[in-house]
């Protein structure tokens, strides 16, 4: 997600330590610590504005939640929104997607989310994707065994890249969507590109898949 | 593909047994030797009447094509674009899909293909659907070690069904296609059901997916 850089962002994410983990290296392995309890950890690689995290954590108070996102302006964005909602059991972290292991212990994360990611569509950008392999590795080692990712996105191309990709990780695809909005799906909380591609009439699609030893 | 009985449609086919197998059983293990030549075989489950297994035979002339469907009637039709087109390296074979260990030995089927399958919407009809877990297990066996199914279909239940069938089998999926006419794909053959669903605007999914030990 892009957005104009906003004034004023990184002291507003400063004054907020309670929810902005301003020290990441040294929250490795200390995540339950810095929640202050032993509920499961779920997060979202590029969580933009925050729309999901903010309203996943509301509607399952007993999951602790962190929204990872790189830019500084987005970020501050995600915090009005936790601010706003009131919600306790969210975390920010401001850092880079592929170095995930610096700020995680091995098996830290209970499960992990990747909502509309940039779909880098040159065959050249393959490698920035974050369903593309070296990602993969990352991802399978904070995450417990048998740990899933949850996607979505409403982008064809990347979609057909995702599922190739976790397919040929030895990822088991559990479950696939290709009309999120038009099946039987409940209690789906919606990201703002979410809200504003589907209102567009665009098919969203979304898969559950598992790693596999 | 349901058709209305066709008059004389079993007689046609006894007529033509250059083309139609009519003792499937004797014919195990020995397709190689009815085909009069050791090129690869290439199956069509459900093969309808035979627009995919004619076009796919005038394409590729040294792959040797079976088009596999239990209704007499269509294939019939089937049968007379075999002859209309001249084609040379077509069999029919009129056998239930579920049965083909009976007709086929271990890895004597070099490649298979389901276009536009019975999608069998009903949970439980699961058993039915041409991707359920005993039908592979079918498939495994007369396919070579590492044997590809290619499937194209209309129908999203079917497709997602598909996807998730082969991934929890085990099998890997190599590419897939979420919109197949508006992709690069070069060289489809397609189907009736794809002409006329593809005409009214609908996306076709495709999907190359390969069995591992």
């Amino acid at each position: 997600m892009r957005v104009r850089k906003r004034k004023g962002a990184e002291e507003h994410l400063a004054n907020h330590p309670q929810y902005v983990i301003l020290e990441p290296e040294a929250a490795k392995g200390k995540w339950h610590q810095i929640f202050g309890n032993d509920n499961p950890i779920h997060i979202e690689v590029g969580s933009g504005k925050g729309a999901f995290i903010t309203g996943m954590a509301q509607q399952n108070p007993d999951i602790n939640y962190i929204g990872i996102d790189i830019q500084l302006s987005v970020l501050s964005y995600a915090l009005d929104k936790v601010l706003a909602s009131g919600v306790e059991n969210v975390k920010l972290l401001r850092v880079d997607g592929s170095a995930l292991t610096n700020y995680f212990e091995d098996g830290e994360v209970d499960m992990m989310y990747l909502n509309f990611s940039d779909p880098w569509p040159k065959s050249r950008h393959e490698k920035r994707r974050l369903t593309y392999k070296t990602f993969l590795d990352t991802y399978k080692q904070i995450l417990p065994k048998n740990g899933e990712i949850h996607l979505k996105t409403d982008n064809r191309g990347f979609f057909e890249y995702s599922l190739t990709s976790f397919s040929q990780y030895g990822m088991i695809l559990n479950k696939v969507w290709l009309d999120l909005h038009a099946s039987d799906y409940e209690g789906n909380v919606m990201t703002e590109y979410e809200r504003k591609f589907s209102e567009k009439g665009q098919a969203i699609y979304r898969v559950e898949a598992q790693f596999k030893d």
